[in-house]
């Protein structure tokens, strides 16, 4: 068992500025813990609660910046696509390609985010069954690629809840797959604001620790400077200041699971 | 309140022929019992359990073919999309364009669909509560599209389950859309079967009473001449045979739930 | 299949005089509407939320009461029973036993309720799933007594919140005993007010509809001359001045799902 | 924060020299693991699937064994009661009460058991959040004894199935009792086999693991020298050869999460 990486970044792409600030901190806090980072972004935040909720610098606007962050902080990027097309021009400026949990059931954007022979990290549906998932990643492999990521972010538990059930990713590791816990989505709360969805910053680092010391090859954890003034996700976004211990606190409990 | 209507058809257009009769059989219940019926088909199942899934005559082929049906059998025909050209395509050929429950939160369809001008039948995602159907309801409607049904189809219950909230109805009504319920998906187990999905039949009638009597606009029921062969969904489809008797009662149910 | 029967009353007996008072006004509407009814009261509310909550008058007091609400209104009387021995005193003086769904799995109490002879209503366990009853209902026919019916009352759905599955009316009737819809404890929201219940009565309705189109042997709503101020379940008992015009309808669906 | 303390021991109380055995090896693992041990032994299955099903010795033929195994393997002793008259009685011999998650909302019998002056494990309601303990802890605390452990052992989810949040962990330590976490009913597939409960024994260590990351008082671990022929909870039972591995490893996840 490989050690621990960690998927980190804002929740969106929200300047020029902001991306390059947030993936060199980043940058420095991998250096310090020796731990393998790619730097999540988005240009697009395609299903805000409410249509009027801030988007992101959208698709064409972000190619450059996130060529800029690549060669700036030497992180690989990551972004979530949401059609064929977005993947076909994603794929020419990122490292990995993220398919979004409400989308993982779209046969075509699965297959389209395979031909382009990037990583693809696949989040399972709230509405899925770990087991479920199985033909999710048979899809993106059937199209030739096999190298896919199939990452838990939380089932939904009556209205406006998540549930994350560990047993998921021991699970979902029979599949082939290298599994990511993603600690920020999973403790979301769909909707729960009304306009917005709620979140409970509070209990990322104990669904991470559980997750950690349960087993998985990755953590995914959105990190802002300042997550309550952030346009997306800021209820359930660390604090980048208290990223750097949370991540070397997990990596103990990953040595530790995996015994290297 | 006005009498109910009635979405209903096959899962998947199998076949110019298959269509033609499906769908003049079906013209000739509803003139028997006096309903307004709409045709429904899908020319593309994009988001089959397994990719290796039949999926449909595809969007190009399906055009003449809906537009034949609408000549032939002189009932109005609705379609699924899911992508924003799909919708702009479709729109041309089909008289309703109905959102999947998975995609439900895409905004850029929502929006793709509501330009079209027409008629938008919303299926609520089985990951969202009744109340989050009204910013749905409100991104369409911001479109400059005011004609939009929601639809019910169940909420995740657990794995591969899903169950009907019955007082999902009247809070969607509150956002003054049609509410439709979808007898058919409601009954799905989703991928209840390994590679595909299962379903329990024998609840259609069950549940499409239940919502009758609390009061809806309109019942969507799938409807095959021999389901248990059917490419998809045959599990939850109601025989042909059976769907004359099924909707004459429901009709009944519907005159004293309104006072007509 | 017979008329629909009614279970009505408040929830506690909050003293002799509103015992024996809404017990007339409940056989007068009975009587109006032709329709059997069932008085419930509870003379010991055992589960209650928190431990400072009123409990009613407690069960030696209760018992001549019982006996005068008979006598003076002519109602059978129900009431819920939580050990051995409370289950073969109250025999003595109601005409009906029913088991709280948190102990619709012990079986000493379904035993001794059983061997009483009176007629048992068990109401399903939010925990269980409408099959899981059957074994319940067993339990309570080996111990000699046919006389059971089985109350559906909703299913955990997430936290503090239950759903209504109206799949589990013609599951449950499967095993041979008639089936009670509770539409009040359908629509509690378990400790969703911090040190007690919280509730919907606005869906006692519409839950009461649905169940009663699919077809019920009996309604179980709750009923209080001023809810607001009821000392349990206050928010999801249907007012007194409410309840004849609520039954009059259900009476109508059910004459049309039972073609009498 | 202390050391993980184990409480462990087969479902039931099958004989009395099956007992003296069990314990026997238990009190030796306990010794080569220095880690404090609770055993677990059970006279009666008052809610079983079925009531047919075995229910062990009884309370009266019990109490001398109680006292046998706690003179012979030195351990204390831990029995669950079903009733006010059980908990008086079974105070006598047994060292800690526990009450069972389906009456873990009795108020009575949390009073009795309370009286007794005995340390109290309480485990959570299946249909309770984990906020809701919190009256349960108090309800307990106000008859008097402060020695209350809250313990979480699954939360409905879906039908026949439970799921292990483990937010419910720190929520529950807020409240001041030292929290358990039962890794055997936490795998249980309620009454998923018809007339009996499955299980999935091989997810114990996984969510022990993850509840003893994020930090816990004592895990709950029921262990069999044959589960596969044991009486009850066979599915979800550790084999009594593995015990000693398993709980050597949470050992090591607990001194790292408490820093020791």
């Amino acid at each position: 068992d490989r050690k621990l990486s960690i998927i980190a970044g804002p929740c969106q792409l929200e300047s020029r500025q902001h991306g390059l600030d947030v993936s060199a901190r980043l940058r420095e806090i991998a250096d310090r813990l020796d731990v393998g980072l790619i730097y999540k972004t988005s240009f697009d935040k395609a299903n805000r609660t409410s249509a009027s909720a801030q988007r992101g610098l959208g698709l064409e606007a972000s190619l450059p910046v996130f060529e800029e962050i690549r060669e700036t902080s030497g992180l690989p990027v990551l972004t979530d696509v949401h059609s064929e097309e977005q993947a076909r021009i994603a794929a020419t400026a990122v490292d990995v390609l993220q398919i979004p949990a409400f989308l993982c059931r779209q046969t075509d954007l699965l297959i389209a985010a395979a031909k382009t022979g990037k990583p693809i990290n696949v989040k399972k549906g709230q509405f899925l069954a770990p087991w479920d998932m199985k033909n999710v990643i048979e899809k993106i492999a059937a199209a030739g690629n096999p190298d896919i990521m199939a990452c838990e972010r939380g089932a939904s538990f009556g209205y406006n809840t998540l549930v994350s059930d560990m047993r998921s990713l021991p699970i979902m590791a029979q599949f082939g797959a290298p599994v990511v816990f993603d600690a920020t989505h999973s403790v979301q709360q769909p909707g729960g604001q009304g306009t917005s969805s709620g979140g409970q910053r509070e209990f990322v680092p104990t669904l991470a620790r559980a997750a950690v010391a349960v087993g998985v090859a990755a953590v995914f954890i959105e990190t802002h400077p300042d997550p309550d003034n952030a346009p997306s996700d800021g209820p359930n976004m660390v604090p980048l200041g208290e990223f750097e211990a949370l991540v070397k606190r997990l990596l103990e409990f990953d040595a530790l699971a995996k015994g290297y």
